[in-house]
């Protein structure tokens, strides 16, 4: 099968032919229809990150495609089913966090494109346990970028709660923050997009957005809202937005940040933070129910997935265009054509 | 009236001779019986916050004392009874924040011995509304530190919202950490007691904390605890102690800071609050409300109140005393020897 | 001024000329432009619960208007303010219910329409505390009915927290289930609308119903639902009704009561409550706090109200007509034609 | 091995020589050290549910023993490993409830000692994903009640959330009550016990109750409680209990059931409860989570157990014993002697 590895950490990724994998024991052989292009796969293949990444690593891990074969075991999901192959490839299923409801957090997880191979391949193995069905009505095209980019936004929100009567704000309209955006709508909160790109404000206009903020123009990058927010997802990895946007918060605001910035410190204000009541809230991903959620919300006709297709044999491509902040919204590899 | 009054901010205080207050409408005239030292008075006196406090002003958030006289309106207290006045000393009442059960974050307060005079004096006047009562069993020597130190922790372990199965870290064992440890333990989780002094450690065993930790032995700051802490509470204002406590973190667990400390930064490390999901919360305070349970748990004789006892003439000393971190606990004035 | 008065419990209301109120300290005169009946209305009329209304009760607690004058005192509300006059007349605001956030459980309320004089009238005289601004974009017309039938099923929602991926049934389609639906909508939860009649029914769809259920149709009253429903909000006062919600809920489910049936028994089933984990909960009106809420919502175009205009003449045929559940959804007495 | 068999729904139990069965893949063997009575055995026994048990049933699910044999698989638990075997045989680990943390409403769940073998018997096979390690400091004639008994009145507080400054009456001071007031402790809550035997009054008082109400000299059973009682948490299957409960509960009250009446209905008070905004909340034993919470309750040496022990053979008159509601609190039968 054509794949595309990760030869040494930091090397350009490599088209390979390598060999279809065999499902284990409570694993799934799935065929991959569609798989998105996911800021952490460029930190996976460079090893920008403190974990290691397991060695000649297929990344990915917003793959979407059909069971094709299955190992022993009673099998939540079977032949010919349509599943999403999440970041969160498998839970130990007993540890506080996973009994509790919070197996993103297990004590002993696995990660798809990450410690186990992903879905940047025409085929992809994965525990059944934790592939998540995609529903009808929803394309494969749509389902990739909800199974990373919308979980993550969907649960960062669902974790600060915003409440109908509260104005959220979401600073960067990209491919976590667009959905994030309709996220913050279907929760029934006011909205509030924050850019500093033109055609990302219009975008978030067209999703519904109540207020946009061009963040290139507002002065000492005050991020004024009449009102003020009381939520405010960043979904960059800026401090300066982080700042920014603790700084417009409400009392009793939340700020939840997913996005990881490079050098990993961010300057908090505490005399703010404790007058203010303000909670700093770090939230990763999202849960296999959570993912039910972001499709069901989908399949109801709630959410739209701004994506643009790509070819697997483009992926070095694709990343420097996304290093360059050059792409309207989610790339995704199509494996279909 | 003898009071210790702030000549200009950054002055010493001056003990004068003052003409006793008279109460407005809704208000009431409290004979303070004692009233507690917080390091907050000091920072008042100073000048030290961005929010200038008023003119002239009488220090003083942890006044106890007797109603002796009444303003006009139907008054939910009444002359004689023993009452508390705290930090909070007016919120309007119909903001979203009151009507939410949040009047510390009310839009249009005022503040005991900050934005109104406070009970460095023999007497104070305080809205009726404001006030809370103390019970029967309450000393006016534990009901001072109780309505500002007690409170706020209390209050910020109740945001933090601490399980009887999760391990919560108390840092600092003065004036705020010797109370909150114990509301740490009323809420039934295991407990864990920071600090560098071994009189402050021996009092924390006193009061019944699990497990002490000495953090001048801690290697590089860390405070290894077996089994990792899920809530943080950090009394002290210091930046590098709130990140030692952020790195004892258990996955969803929660940094809740009360103190601010002078330079107002904490450097947050962004990967770790994400990827384990930990909140950094910011509380001020707490309600009428949580005082009043703050005097009933005390009733109840669940929290030990550890105080010295001052003279007002000596107000002067005794900020040196509280800025050289060589009081054992809380200091009270008592005005009725 | 023109009024609807109760002569003795029981009898029809007579229409009346009699003095404006004045205003004493605190409270404001409010020219009425419109006010709903409210079901609550007859039963405070004909004196069929247990707390007996005030004598010569004028009823009405959905009353909309204009400030024409002010009693004394720091007032939150000016001259020529659009205000809602809701059923919480009054509320103590220093009872442990009002400083935690829920005065409509004040332990010593007043209610409009009940305890004190309400907005069957060309005018009436209101506590500005409790008084809540209509903002620009809502009419009066609209205001009405959102200033009970609305609060109320928004709020009984709120704390079923009904989730995006949940299921929630309301059941009556008429001036509170018609409102509750939009509600169940903004949450984000897929909604499930029960009535028995083919209009009601239709309006449910027209507002955006996922799925609609003719329970008249239903056998056995079951109310079958592919995948159950994760909350119920019953809006009719039948226990039947109470108890096919309660067969239709999932493990975990809310059932939310608002309604008062007239011999004040459901027979509960124990074991599927205890075996499904099922929460019954009743909720009473809500706060200013989510009133202005409410209000917001509707100036954002997410809420239709659905509405019939009467002459408060004919204030005794409007008991018929409700009784006789003859109306299309909400009745609203408009005084300014 | 010796075992408890029933022979058919409502024979008196058999006590017979069995083969031991064998851990299948996932599972694990363990000998039993004690095995607490729950009155869901006698149910079972009796066939008195709408779930049929299965045929020739041995039931038990409070047992706690020694691992002696494994099944293939990478198992949590290990050879001489000390578990108790809860309720909760065996959950999916894939449905919403169990992802969400809420495995104990899992919709294909298996049951100790009722849809599985139970622990009435000198071995039982066991789901090692299932069974909860017992901490050193927990003795097994401890921990069988815990396992039940213990998680089920820990879990019903856990969800009626209690807080220090509230009231919490427990109602019925048997095998379940006598735990239930000790966590209403633990979370900081002051405590009423309520039964009409003197001798569970003093044990009450012995465990630390603030107050003991004998409910055989409540006047109209109605249970006055000086300030009311915010949560009521009721262990007796006495729908006459229950109603009492619910009338002695404040405002935002909360009566929590893990009892199943014989005739399966309460008589709710509609008007009571939507104005009280009273919630009635059902309660089904906890998660391993919840379990392994309350063993760490007890090694920290927060709870104490009351139990007398009983020999396997003597289970049907142990039954007798029950039904008579005759013995001082949990009976756990003892394999050890």
């Amino acid at each position: 099968m054509l794949a595309a590895v990760v030869p040494a950490l930091g090397a350009p990724l490599e088209i390979r032919d390598v060999p279809i994998p065999d499902p284990g024991p409570g694993q799934v052989l799935v065929r991959i229809e569609t798989s998105g292009l996911c800021h952490t796969d460029i930190h996976a293949a460079r090893g920008e990150w403190p974990v290691t990444p397991k060695d000649q690593l297929i990344p990915g891990h917003e793959g979407v495609g059909i069971v094709e074969a299955v190992g022993s075991g009673d099998l939540p999901v079977g032949l010919g089913q349509r599943v999403a192959l999440p970041w969160l490839g498998h839970a130990c299923g007993h540890c506080r966090y996973c009994v509790d409801g919070w197996e993103t957090y297990c004590l002993s997880p696995s990660y798809m494109g990450y410690t186990m191979d992903g879905s940047y391949a025409e085929y992809a193995v994965a525990w059944a346990s934790h592939v998540v069905p995609v529903p009808d009505g929803v394309e494969p095209i749509d389902a990739s970028p909800l199974t990373c980019a919308g979980v993550t936004t969907y649960k960062a929100l669902k974790v600060a709660r915003p409440q109908p009567g509260e104005t959220c704000m979401v600073v960067g309209i990209g491919g976590l923050g667009h959905l994030g955006l309709q996220y913050a709508r279907i929760f029934g909160s006011r909205t509030v997009a924050v850019d500093v790109h033109a055609d990302k404000l219009e975008l978030a206009s067209s999703l519904g957005a109540d207020h946009v903020v061009d963040a290139a123009e507002a002065e000492d990058g005050a991020l004024g809202v009449a009102g003020g927010v009381d939520v405010a997802l960043v979904t960059v990895p800026s401090p300066a937005a982080m700042r920014a946007a603790h700084a417009a918060l409400n009392p009793n605001g939340r700020l939840v940040l997913v996005g990881l910035p490079a050098d990993n410190r961010l300057e908090l204000p505490v005399f703010e933070t404790v007058l203010k009541g303000i909670s700093v809230i770090g939230s990763l991903v999202g849960t296999r129910s959570d993912l039910a959620t972001v499709f069901d919300l989908h399949a109801r006709g709630l959410t739209r997935v701004v994506t643009e297709t790509r070819r697997l044999e483009d992926v070095n491509t694709c990343f420097e265009e996304v290093l360059a902040g050059a792409v309207p919204a989610r790339l995704v590899f199509d494996f279909r054509s």
